[in-house]
């Protein structure tokens, strides 16, 4: 197993490492990983994706991580730290995926990604000489992520870190309606952004247009009005629109969705497609 | 016309693309813009301005861009992206102004940096060329600005954009108390920032000193005392300062004149000056 | 007196300034700063450490800067901006401490990093070459932080900065329990972080393990349960755990510790140490 990717030739010269984690803004735990990694790899360019993600919000970070990654040159190496099984017997992962590097612990972080790709590599990182000298118990993402990522910028192989293993690849996390010839689709919220945008699991090329129609379902509201932009929307009103990411959106212009609706993460939703033709 | 600037031979290599958004920092927006950038200008030094703007706060974001772009080496360019009507047919500016570069909706965002230059080169950014392939109708910060933006780094003369056009300046942003003849004049509060010093859009180059006077008047308060620094004013007493971007403000030492004053964005203030001479 | 460090040859072509302010992250004050260090300094690399400090919490600015410093490339330049005197006759210390660069008032914030290193050289920042043009009374970080980070990291050395200077070194501001023979052992809370985990300022190499034992006695509280990871610790019980930055730390799983005892920092600890054996 070759598990090494070639590099764009400016790759080489300045790797890009994108880090996310829950470690917030005001500690100094997100520099910690910073100067480990410049010191070992001091070429690399470092991204910051997001550190104030809801602490230990597994699923909040893994649809981040999703919504932008492809987004980044090949080669880029994402560093994911939402571990709250640190220093446990969790696995950490490092994981080639469709041109790009993960390493994450493997608790479901990386399910969007690996979702969205036909094929991967892993292994399971357990490479002492690519740690830190001092392994302490609560903060992997120094002692172990970081050096790992730094070395991988470098050029190591990621089969130098450790045996190859097997992920499960989870199916359904996204629904297509598309092609679907039923009339109702069950899906459910993905996400809820800083807007109060209500972002669903439902991937759609475009939204339904007339003859067609969509509505959608939500606790006890029923929404049919579409809008392809904020702007557009009526003033006040709830509408669906498909988001940057190929998901069915729904929104509030100058205002939360979220917060009209009293809208939670992981909540039912349930799509009506109407085909009159 | 020719609005290419000639770079600094470092700018050459490690062009500067500052970046202020009202995206937040806990969804993958950001990071998409970055991704992006990066795919087309691998040597582009990203800089990040804020991206806590107070959401579609447009106001808020063209203080604060005028407030830092001065300090900036020369060719930078900065990426503006608060943008409620995205997806509409606002127009997008890009814009060559006092040796900087400018990319920013349509909207008002510009001027107060408009309002500081005497001259300045605008076009419209209409050329898909420059943009994704794919263009959503939402995020254009990740589709449009961010391409354009690393196109410019690149080397790409902003005409090619689309063809200039024309931006009104307004006037009587700013005003100058410094050579007034005038014992009244009227002012407004520009800006509160994070301590809650009020920033108002009065110009000096100094404080009036004895024995010339100045007093701030906000709402049923009037406010006379100076100090040039927090640590010297009175405890618990209100004073007007000399900002350092060179407005007048009105401070608290160790706490917030805007929550003491109940004060908002958009306040009007006056500036009673008296010359005893 | 040659203060100028030996900089790695990497250093040299990338100098490391890393950013600690209280500036927050929705204004442009810290972008001035980086426009200011990037006009002087273009190959700097930036890297923030926080901004996000509470404002003027000189204390937990020092912990932060100290709770990350050596994981950062020799050479690196601190740039360390929570300062409630700016404008006032506070001296602005430049220090070279264990192989760092260190810019900050002198105002205790580099307390901690100065009682973690047995020498030090330190200069008082006062010629004005190395600063802005114009100084603000109320923006040192933009026109004497900033400009002096920059022209240090050009290779100017720190002697040009203004004479020698001596700092008083702290003693006991972290205690040590590893060889302490006293059976109770008084310390403080030092920090506490996003997660609401209690950092007290006792340094250990690990915990005492049977037949050893410790106790930590906080308000009317006695805990006794240790636990090296969350994962491990008992559901909704807190625990004693060695963190990562050598502090004996006190931490509740899933939940704030500092929250369920009311914690605050500066709060006094009692560890109370028993030998059985």
């Amino acid at each position: 197993m070759s598990a090494r990717l070639k590099f764009p030739t400016h790759m080489k010269r300045h790797p890009i490492i994108a880090l996310l984690t829950d470690f917030g803004s005001s500690d100094g735990y997100v520099a910690s990983m910073k100067g480990v990694i410049l010191s070992i790899a001091p070429h690399a360019s470092l991204i910051d994706i997001t550190h104030d993600l809801p602490p230990q919000d597994v699923r909040h970070a893994g649809y981040v991580v999703w919504s932008c990654y492809r987004t980044f040159p090949q080669g880029t190496i994402f560093v994911c730290v939402v571990d709250p099984g640190v220093g446990t017997k969790r696995k950490i992962l490092c994981a080639s995926i469709g041109g790009y590097y993960f390493l994450a612990p493997d608790n479901g972080l990386l399910k969007y990604v690996l979702s969205s790709e036909s094929s991967f590599k892993s292994v399971d990182v357990v490479n002492k000489k690519y740690f830190a000298k001092n392994i302490s118990t609560t903060f992997h993402g120094r002692d172990i992520f970081a050096p790992a990522a730094a070395h991988l910028a470098n050029g190591i192989p990621m089969k130098n870190f450790g045996p190859a293993i097997r992920v499960a690849q989870s199916k359904k996390l996204f629904i297509r309606i598309d092609d679907s010839s039923k009339s109702r689709v069950n899906g459910e919220i993905l996400h809820i952004d800083r807007f109060g945008n209500i972002i669903t699991n439902c991937l759609a090329k475009s939204l339904p247009k007339s003859p067609k129609s969509i509505a959608l379902r939500i606790g006890n509201r029923r929404i049919t009005e579409q809008s392809l932009t904020y702007e557009a929307a009526g003033k006040g009103k709830l509408f669906i629109t498909l988001g940057s990411s190929g998901l069915i959106e729904m929104s509030l212009k100058n205002g939360s969705a979220a917060k009209r609706l009293s809208a939670i993460r992981g909540q039912q939703v349930q799509f009506q497609l109407e085909h009159h033709a």
